[in-house]
């Protein structure tokens, strides 16, 4: 059977802030039958994850490019890969049927021929509305778990501070974090997300930086006895002013450098003999690292949401033609929580 | 007794680069014994270990010094206290007799009247020259092995780079790293360094940081399967174009950025992509952290000497009045190995 099948592509390398712009709905004919002898799997797309570091595979030269089969270019006018989650509605995979709930690598499009069924892999829902496992039981989730526990190595009692905090990754390691035992401040960049943070997500502390002057002096007034573990997702300033701000040993765990994403000027040059004298460890890390602790976020996140402890920040929008508004909103700051686009209802 | 003790000091906090003028040799009548009741230790200066760290001592503000007791700042007119070597001339401490040998932090002085016998510690010199303690086997040693096989934690076969390699601790670094089996490349600020660290000190490869105009691609040249491990007293460009050069899993150990002592504008700004993609830990240390492995360190040290497998490069200048420009000479590049002064000899 051949269906049209729309997708989302690039026209151009990206350079900055994404534009509406830069982006193309593109139609094309496809069949929805693998070719025999063929071990491919065709997926219908119901949720996308939209993630900010799309971008750096959207630039004409990024040299994570090519240090990191994560982090592989993007060609103008081809489809886009994504985690997304759908239904197999056709395969000549041995590991995968018709109507297998599914989620891994697929595409900005309504369906995607899966080669080998590379990065795929069935979905236990666990009883979960589908849309939590783009979000919180997908990478960004595993990112927060994964790199709140195994990179930043947290103890009970630990002043942690984390950087763009109402989103996808930030809003779930601080409730990761408060539920350890730490002691959480979070900052983001508006009046409404930071009320959220202290109500709703439970944060000891949290400040706006966009009103804030001085982000050094603002660190020290949040934590006058210092930071022991910033989870930055930010870069540029806040990382150059939390490690003035960090104790003795501190750990900064690099997951994002959003602000650096659309502009390399504003890098961090955090002071060297701060992270000498006060021996600080600067660590980037993947989700793709954190695989050995899976099974124990799955289960322990199930079970905080199961008993309420966790609340689930979701920012949804809908239809294929709403990802490159949504994929933008993350560069101006215009979501809260995790940024989903919802493709087909699973019906 | 009575004696005339000369001291260096500093006449004012210094920003930039020391110069002569800034220091001054003090001339004060001190007594060689202890009163009773004290625990104080009084010592005759050998050998005084000039280290680069001091310089942020010296300045007005630096905000390592508030983060750590190691960076205290200097105050101008006062005694400067420094690891360095001598003998006891009169001890109140029950841990220390007269003419016992000792090492620990004294002051750039003839004398130094060591209070509580602080941070001082009776030297066994294992048969190796005097020198040999406030250098190879004093916190220059110990940085060098706590800081390679501690801090980079080695695999053999992994590539290695080392920036001041001729150093007092580069050199070392790159000395343990060869004999641990790594491939080493080392680099310095003159012809005759890098033909030392070459022909000498066994390094597989060394360059003129100085002849180079794009230390990005110079660093691709050398290594162009990438670096596993950058051992860094630099920092500024150095550590940037290092982190470009980094493989996947990449660790910098930040042992000193003797770049930025002398003009802060030159701090690195690392890209904090490459760390993200290539999950690089970046990671400050201190001597004082690398106590566990103090026993190892010596006995290791010791065997390779005594079987001729690592070379001692000393630099020694002779009487207090050499001390400023002993000093002066870390920054500008005039000492090849461990700087030392010699103020007495021990007759």
């Amino acid at each position: 059977m051949e269906v049209l099948n729309k997708f989302i592509t690039i026209k151009r390398h990206i350079e900055g802030a994404p534009q509406e712009s830069d982006f193309e709905l593109k139609t094309e004919s496809i069949s929805l039958s693998v070719q025999a002898g063929s071990n491919d799997v065709i997926v219908k797309t119901f949720y996308l994850s939209i993630d900010p570091y799309q971008l750096n595979r959207m630039k004409s030269y990024s040299s994570s490019q090519k240090a990191h089969s994560f982090a592989v270019g993007i060609i103008p006018g081809e489809a886009i890969d994504a985690f997304g989650l759908g239904r197999v509605v056709a395969s000549g995979h041995p590991g995968f049927e018709k109507d297998d709930l599914v989620a891994g690598v697929i595409t900005w499009g309504q369906y995607s021929v899966i080669k080998g069924a590379v990065m795929l892999n069935k979905l236990d829902t666990m009883g979960f509305p589908l849309s939590y496992h783009v979000g919180i039981f997908g990478t960004s989730g595993l990112t927060a778990y994964g790199g709140f526990f195994q990179v930043c190595k947290p103890k009970k009692g630990e002043k942690v501070f984390v950087s763009a905090a109402s989103g996808s990754v930030g809003n779930l390691v601080g409730q990761y974090a408060k539920l350890f035992g730490c002691y959480v401040v979070g900052c983001a960049g508006t009046k409404q997300k930071v009320k959220l943070l202290k109500e709703k997500l439970g944060f000891d502390d949290a400040f706006n930086y966009k009103e804030e002057t001085d982000l050094k002096s603002t660190l020290k007034r949040y934590f006058p006895d210092g930071i022991d573990i910033y989870f930055d997702n930010v870069g540029g300033d806040l990382l150059e002013a939390a490690v003035f701000n960090m104790n003795t040993f501190g750990r900064v765990a690099v997951c994002g450098v959003i602000s650096e994403y659309i502009d390399a000027a504003k890098r961090a040059a955090p002071d060297m003999l701060d992270v000498i004298y006060k021996r600080i460890t600067i660590q980037g890390f993947l989700a793709a690292d954190q695989m050995n602790v899976y099974a124990d976020f799955l289960s322990t996140t199930a079970d905080h949401l199961r008993n309420g402890k966790m609340e689930v920040l979701e920012d949804i929008s809908h239809g294929m033609e709403s990802i490159p508004t949504a994929f933008m909103a993350l560069f101006s700051g215009d979501n809260i929580g995790k940024k989903i686009v919802q493709i087909a209802a699973d019906v």
